[in-house]
């Protein structure tokens, strides 16, 4: 470190909070130290460091998934967040399993990171006991529905179902299916489906016929689709737990022939890049994966720098619904 | 760790031993000392184990981006073949950038991981420098095009795209357009784009219109093959820089009434699964980016472990050709 200070002509001081992405130093003598850092080869030793102030600059990313583009994309926004303070993300997958989430949880406290940002609620007792005792900012994301153990960044599945329900009645659909796929693991699409059947209930709708799917994925989406209207023809809309699923039932429709949305509306959740394949064939709530990823990571590095700024433990990022061709 | 050891009624040898996930324990009593870690909440201090060993528990796993489903699907490979080998994966992103690669792969370097996984063959001469220099198994993977620092597990995207323009002449296809995304900065579609004109070239056919695209999306895709189409109406087979590009072409032939693939075939890579909305109508290079990733932890893990057991320095998984539809 002195070597470095010493070739950018700054003060060792300077040197090392312009290594640490502080605010404090000038970009020119950022520019100055980072050229002379990569001049001679620096890189500091993160880990003394960071066991002499028992914290370490990394933060723990706990996601269940990587297969949905979903998750990926939340994890982009918190590298991007992260870009520049001087921590660095380490990401984990659970697969959707609470035990593997725990040792996760566990595994990652023993690295002793600056913060951890977990996905979901519904952590088992054990995991919340080692995340609350940890003593560092904890964000659960993606949900609102349940106890937060420190910080919350997200939205309410179970009004966005809702939501999604009224939308749909209100573009009077009212024979409604359901596809759900690892509802038994993604807790999160089932608060859609509560929601979603909550609403339909309360106006007196039976949901007609519903199927279920182990993997989610755009060819169950479609296997499921053509299972389902060749059992119940008469439906004139699906809810879908997702967009990759309910993209699958388009495919399916379009090459068998049937209108959508005029003779059966589609909708799904998320806002997928995917439905620009056929733009407004599939209705869909639209979630700010990017920029919760992105927040989460901004709750991390200000809560260690200056948490009287965070005006509250939690945020609501709720998505929006598109109903693309079927808004007449 | 003695307590943990007390409790489980194993020595503390054995304790440690389980809790590494080292295979000389007996499944039996490794449930026990599970069993009485959880129970007492231990997940030791593996960030001051390491420093004494001078090399921590992870694995630096650095990728390109998160928006293509591919690395994702990658890391997935990685994080189940580290699973319950002690090691722990830290992925970080670089967003095609060669410096913000040299940066991330430093700051991974001073963590002392205990191997690092690196996408690509063409990284900087520093970054080389500095992981040539870190002693620690590298393994560079998703492609071999290029000189290896250590290890390598991948494919030729060259000879890939060598393959695919092959296979489409073999199909009777001789007017081709093309149509590449972020080849700025995505180097392997770039190789796979000159594996495909160099053979084009040998069989004197000129490539009639060509045309390249910032993002690579679905969207994109679409908006590129109805241009390319309304210049070129004559084309009878259009090669994409990858399978995301390429269903988007087919959303638009579909609903611009063009048979796929009998008036214009089209060509994408990867083989994912998304390609199942409309079964056989790309032909893809399936690549096997789960194996990949998969593999490259085994590797590092292995050499850690006993390196004289690796057969080989370059582990070639060639994709396979799926013409579908094509085919006759």
């Amino acid at each position: 470190m002195i070597d470095v200070a010493a070739a950018a002509g700054v003060s060792k001081m300077t040197a090392s909070r312009a290594l640490r992405g502080s605010k404090d130093v000038s970009t020119e003598s950022k520019d100055r130290v980072i050229a002379a850092a990569k001049k001679i080869g620096y890189f500091g030793n993160h880990l003394a460091a960071s066991l002499s102030s028992a914290r370490s600059d990394l933060v723990g990313v706990i996601v269940p998934s990587l297969t949905n583009i979903v998750f990926p994309q939340v994890m982009s926004g918190i590298s991007d967040g992260l870009l520049g303070t001087g921590f660095q993300p380490a990401f984990g997958v659970t697969d959707y399993n609470l035990y593997r989430e725990y040792e996760l949880v566990g595994r990652m406290l023993s690295w002793r990171p600056a913060g951890m940002i977990i996905t979901g609620m519904e952590q088992s007792d054990q995991t919340r006991k080692l995340l609350i005792e940890a003593d560092i900012p904890i964000v659960q994301i993606m949900d609102t529905d349940g106890d937060a153990i420190d910080y919350v960044v997200g939205f309410s599945h179970q009004s966005a179902g809702a939501e999604m329900a009224e939308a749909l009645f209100g573009a009077g659909r009212t024979r409604f299916g359901y596809i759900g796929c690892n509802l038994e693991n993604d807790l999160r699409a089932k608060k859609r489906k509560q929601g979603f059947f909550d609403v339909l209930k309360r106006y007196d709708i039976a949901i007609t016929t519903q199927l279920g799917g182990i993997l989610s994925s755009v060819s169950e989406g479609r296997r499921l689709t053509q299972e389902l209207l060749e059992q119940t023809p008469d439906l004139d809309c699906i809810y879908f737990s997702n967009d990759d699923v309910a993209f699958g039932g388009l495919c399916y429709c379009i090459e068998a022939g049937i209108a959508v949305p005029n003779s059966v509306a589609l909708a799904g959740f998320n806002g997928l890049g995917l439905l620009e394949g056929f733009p407004g064939l599939i209705a869909t709530s639209t979630t700010q994966r990017h920029d919760i990823g992105r927040a989460s990571a901004g709750i991390i590095t200000q809560s260690l720098q200056s948490p009287e700024q965070l005006k509250s433990r939690k945020l609501v990022m709720q998505p929006t619904i598109n109903l693309g061709a079927l808004q007449t």
